[in-house]
């Protein structure tokens, strides 16, 4: 379209590529940085910047790090015998937003997928088992996605894992607090039955 | 969060700042920025670099420009004897899509609006009246938003050309094709009955 700039069509198409941005939504955003002061649309520049440059992957745990060890592992308060293992960082973050545990990580970087040609070797599994095989751990808590390949992808880590003198846990499944048991499927309703607690 | 390193945090929030954009939609173009190659995440930093340094408004139309004037006013095949006013490069651009216009354009960079404290010495006004001044123009279309501000602002603008001698004209207002008569609101109909053409 010649009657747009060059540097706007480019930036158009670029914000295009985001997941979930659109063509339209990509030149109302590029008409907000274009009308934002420079200092502000800049900022945004220079944080996609700064995220490319200065996050890494924790050597221990495999989390988002900014130096060699991410917040969690460089963190004295937390218990470094419990490591809970989970798929990504995000996931991570979710359980942190519970507040509620307060152990160690270790993030897979994916699950283990045949389909997609993601094997054990393309994960961090050997780290975790070294990690564990120095010792110090005492429970391992497996907190990969309710799915076939993360369940799988638990299942082969337990196995990798079985000789050593580690106790195995896996996250509880059920009913989830709020839901209606009208609406809840086969699979939810066959975990809640097949965990169901004393009352 | 301590779980999220300050880099990625800044992101999360620079991008949350964007209209539409919550903070659930910032985290995930977050990690998708994180994940995507170090070129490609750069090329978007770059683009909003680019725009805001290299884009500017047209020394003639206020259009948006990389140079002095914008792709329309350097086209030597349109014709400068009719001049469109539009309210922003954004009207420009949808009726540049139309592809039936060519003639050249005037952008006024907002509409008169005094409960927001916007005057007619806020927008580019005066720099429309020398233009049609100069007598090369023959035509002044007005293109501003069928709005009650929109049209304020094309009344004062025909008055401030009132002494010059150029047709003033304004966009045909009635029922939109592929409408339904039915749902067309009571504006809507008395501007396509006060405007009915000869069939």
């Amino acid at each position: 379209m010649s009657e747009v700039t060059q540097s706007l069509n480019n930036l158009i198409n670029e914000l295009g590529k985001l997941p979930g941005i659109g063509r339209k939504s990509a030149e109302r955003l590029a008409y907000h940085l274009l009308h934002q002061s420079k200092g502000e649309a800049l900022a945004l520049a220079d944080a996609i910047r700064d995220v490319k440059e200065n996050v890494r992957y924790c050597t221990a745990c495999y989390n988002l790090a900014e130096g060699d060890l991410c917040a969690i592992c460089s963190d004295p308060q937390r218990d470094r015998s419990t490591i809970c293992v989970v798929e990504q960082p995000r996931d991570l973050m979710s359980l942190e937003q519970t507040g509620i545990y307060r152990g160690c990580y270790h993030v897979l970087l994916g699950r283990i997928a045949p389909l997609e040609g993601v094997g054990p070797r393309d994960l961090t599994i050997d780290a975790l088992v070294r990690r564990v095989g120095q010792g110090e751990v005492k429970e391992v808590i497996m907190a990969t996605n309710p799915t076939t390949e993360g369940d799988g992808t638990a299942l082969y880590i337990s196995n990798a894992l079985a000789e050593l003198p580690v106790k195995i846990t896996r996250l509880a499944r059920g009913i989830t607090s709020g839901s209606v048991l009208e609406y809840a499927n086969r699979e939810m309703l066959s975990d809640a039955l097949s965990g169901r607690q004393t009352f």
